[in-house]
């Protein structure tokens, strides 16, 4: 065992940037609401396609259950950055991928502060 | 329009640690094999009631959906760190719960080394 506080070896960084969106769909009315009911679906949808189709093979994307701030929601975040961002049209999506997943550029105007 | 490349605001850092495991369940015999499958289920049982029952609010854990790399399930990761992890039995969680979570030392012997 190491007495050290660093880590013995330097890993790879798989992604430059790790998004994961909130695909929790609860039913219409129901008191929590969901990103799902706030629309996210298709916007998702968008992001994934807009990856896949610009071969931005650095990009994560992965589906996520629940991420909690439901009322906030369409939610999605990005890592290692820790951005939270509420995207709510194509257009919204459309600038994620090109200002932060291509230029590494925060979308400020998008994002979400939230607190625990 | 800001010219500069530089965030306009700090965010605020939501979690200190934020873990994504893949519950992904593939029928037994599936080709690509699954998370769930691998016998994922309990030990993300176990990393959820941990984080609640030790009251570690600063750590986030989020159901995640698959994160590729399925034939090195049960993984997980946790970010900001970027580090992927193949915990298999109980202890395993424990560690990274008391070492990655609390002391915020990488458990080296239970990294995975992915590439894309």
């Amino acid at each position: 065992m190491s007495e050290s506080a660093e880590p013995e070896f330097e890993l790879p960084r798989l992604y430059r940037h790790h998004a994961f969106a909130c695909y929790t769909q609860r039913p219409p009315g129901h008191p929590r609401g969901s990103c799902g009911a706030a629309g996210a679906q298709p916007l998702w949808d968008r992001l994934g396609k807009a990856i896949e189709t610009e071969r931005l093979s650095d990009i994560g994307f992965t589906a996520a259950g629940c991420l909690g701030f439901c009322s906030a929601g369409p939610l999605m975040v990005v890592y290692p950055d820790g951005v939270w961002y509420r995207p709510t049209t194509a257009q919204d999506i459309d600038e994620i991928v090109e200002q932060h997943f291509k230029q590494g550029k925060r979308v400020d105007r998008l994002v979400m502060v939230l607190t625990r």
